[in-house]
């Protein structure tokens, strides 16, 4: 009785008065009546996951109401922490029966608050669920559950000869990567995560689990019934929990070479890029930074590379073809006024020389100490991205905004590091319209308010002038079939 | 007037007796009150596409009730050709206003009876729908409408240096393609359509037109809401009526080498597979042919290569990478007790290599004159080939079937090219129980009951087995979202 009595104490200490005022916005109902169905639910779930499976303290709260975005923290009222796909059900069902968002939380290395709780709920933090199942070399694809990471799964692979090349950059939950449709500097060459989920398993608001290409299939490709697994990645939480993915897996190429050229201009680095691309060249990575970049990446890193727009190549393939694609591709550069070629073989003088690239948020950061950063992030076809990199960065001079811009230019991905004074309201809302500038620039120019980051929370009036009000439409009534209760992660994508 | 009742009596000996013995299981009025329902609705038609663009001719229906399946011929009352979306809008209206079910119409080149009008209804045939639109060479795309045939576009991209790679064999039309999430022969290296649609346009079965990317975008990648694209392709013309496509375009390689190599055993050849992907070797088609149907295509061609298990590989590349591709796949072969390669690296002598592969449709069919041919269609993970060939074969040769294997053992995907006498009720029931046999030894090894045919008419409970009841639920749902009538293809993968 003691015991209880300790858990309602810390109960109503934790839960009040963030949790309580959060609930209240699902729950009009009195003071007394609010708290005796959270403590029921609370208990509830301690009777599935145990004590230690659900958390009501501020802090855990806080950290589980926020992403690495500039968003403001909206912790949920509960949060829990399933270890198997049964608990994740029971769970769900649980807030089904009292009507209690839920929210997936995978490593909160998100960009656009998709873990913000905006209508309180239960935070389903999937980290306890961390084992990479079902490995098949042969066949070129794994299994894993929903906290292994992108770095975890690649070391478990690590002396099988394979990997999985999709790389945002953040060490984020392979799931998670899945929710968002994550890609980065791979996807030129690897895709993104679209082309390397080849089944999901999915818990849905109302505790059905099932899996979008059938339990345990793992074809390389299929023409069988509706595509589920691909309505699912890239839903933001928002139809249901991905409790389980299968994924393609690579050979590790035999060798790997990259290299760093620097061009007169915008429109150069472009075209050659293009022109990469064109010849075919398998190209691994291509990225852009431009010369705001660069200068912060020679300061944060004590480099000296030339001040103007660059491109960090890697070429991945046998030692023979990698001369060729070399050649090809300095060639090409060449022809386009590039510089030589700064390039390297071995592991240690590549990581060197994509340090700049690998450190480019921190650098940017650099810029201006005690700032936060945002990273912008839209996608144009290739040909419009010197249009858009030019009107942009007048518009960051225009506008007194420091965001160097890297950028994934193989698919015409690119992003703007905004640094910012917290403190300065201004600031922060001039930063606001130029972000919904450069997503509108994108748009007039055939392409997407986001290329790998997701709606989340920001972009939701963007998507729908990107995609129009019928296509708004017929995702409103997929989530409203999927989710009828509107539980899973209200207030996110539509 | 004189015209009107030409028309009248047209109609009326046209649609009668099958028109009307169809239109009566979704109709159960008088006769006198269905007919005039038809001529209203056909009136209607006509004044949306002119005389020229509706049918109710007894051979043109005919026509169009059936593809290339075995599937017996189900005409629709009437067929209609638009010639723009604008039209397809106001001829779904109509079909939505009365009730009449939709069914699209590519080349009806299809292979599991996608095609036939189940509850009768109105086939949209999109034929005149034919233009190339937006090609950007510069970004790797072009816009088609619904009418473009893979071959026709790559005829219109002839001068450009780019094309569409995804090849099914027959000349399909690209948006068919979509609506079946058609492959081929070159899936194991640029996808399927899966992976190569940016975006459609889709009039839904109230009429509603929309575009799943939203109208005229073209990005590489995207994370901006819910993939509706991914959601048509492969829905086989039960959610909507794809009216435009936006279709990923590639770099004609530099040069082609294409070789023939037998094996002793299907492991052997499987093995070899394996070992080249992981290899990294950037294969572009490798196809297993085994030994009944060498046998088949060296009777047809006059050819004489060994009656064996035989890999038919292509490999697209610079002059250089070629050659480092081919020989170190010829070492894989020969460890693997494989014969020497001939190959061939000039367009003719390629042409004469592929010959066999090409024309094994008819080779099986030239088995057995005066039969019919039925392709099956599974896919396994790679590692599980072997073991489904091997109990294939025998199943094959137990049952004194003649079904010799062809596949695109890349993808782990296979037909069995089936020849039954068309007038042999019992031999027919036989090659149904065959293949519902080899799909359900699919879905054994984790595999799928269609790689790329779809599920059409006759895969229905197979995919339920496949998929489970709750993800058939989920597509259920979809479904009855997007046509809550149920007019769009009815009968079909549900």
């Amino acid at each position: 009785m003691a015991f209880t009595f300790l858990k309602r104490t810390r109960y109503f200490h934790t839960i009040s008065p963030a949790g309580i005022a959060l609930q209240s916005r699902i729950d009009k109902r009195s003071y007394a009546a609010r708290s005796s169905v959270l403590e029921r639910v609370v208990s509830a779930f301690r009777a599935v996951t145990g004590d230690d499976g659900v958390s009501l303290g501020a802090t855990v709260r806080e950290q589980h109401g926020k992403d690495e975005s500039v968003h403001s923290c909206r912790p949920p009222d509960v949060v829990v922490w399933p270890q198997s796909v049964e608990e994740v059900s029971a769970l769900a069902k649980i807030c089904h029966h009292h009507r209690l968002p839920i929210i997936p939380f995978g490593t909160g290395t998100g960009l656009e608050g998709g873990v913000g709780a905006m209508k309180g709920g239960v935070c389903f933090s999937l980290r306890k669920m961390d084992h990479v199942l079902d490995l098949h070399q042969e066949d070129f694809d794994v299994t894993v559950e929903p906290g292994v990471t992108r770095k975890a799964l690649n070391s478990y692979l690590r002396d099988t000869g394979l990997w999985f090349p999709v790389d945002p950059g953040a060490d984020a939950s392979l799931c998670g990567m899945a929710a968002t449709s994550a890609s980065g500097t791979n996807a030129v060459r690897y895709g993104t995560m679209r082309e390397n989920v080849l089944n999901l398993e999915v818990v849905l608001a109302d505790g059905t689990i099932f899996h979008t290409a059938g339990r345990g299939r793992r074809p390389r490709k299929t023409s069988a019934g509706y595509n589920l697994t691909n309505l699912f990645v890239g839903s933001e939480g928002t139809l249901g929990i991905l409790t389980k993915a299968t994924l393609r897996l690579y050979g590790i190429p035999e060798a790997v070479v990259s290299a760093v050229c620097s061009f007169p201009t915008i429109q150069a680095a472009v075209d050659s890029t293009v022109q990469i691309l064109q010849a075919g060249i398998p190209i691994a990575r291509i990225e852009f930074l431009d010369d705001v970049m660069i200068d912060a990446c020679n300061r944060y890193n004590a480099l000296s590379y030339p001040v103007a727009p660059t491109l960090f190549l890697e070429f991945h393939g046998s030692e023979r073809s990698l001369e060729e694609q070399v050649t090809i591709t300095e060639d090409i550069t060449r022809e386009n006024g590039g510089s030589d070629f700064s390039w390297a073989r071995d592991v240690e003088t590549r990581e060197r020389l994509w340090k700049a690239r690998h450190d480019a948020w921190y650098a940017a950061l650099a810029l201006r100490p005690g700032c936060k950063a945002y990273a912008t992030d839209v996608c144009v076809p290739i040909s419009r991205l010197p249009q858009i990199l030019v009107e942009t960065k007048e518009d960051l001079t225009k506008n007194c905004l420091t965001g160097p811009i890297a950028g994934h230019v193989g698919d015409g991905n690119f992003h703007c590091l905004m640094v910012l004074d917290p403190n300065d309201p201004h600031e922060e809302q001039r930063v606001h319209q130029f972000t919904d500038r450069l997503a509108r620039r994108a748009l007039a120019l055939d392409g997407t308010c986001t290329g790998e980051h997701g709606v989340g929370l920001g972009k939701r009036l963007l998507l729908r002038e990107e995609v129009g009000p019928l296509a708004m439409e017929v995702m409103q009534g997929l989530k409203a079939t999927l989710d009828p209760k509107n539980l899973m992660n209200p207030g996110k994508v539509l």
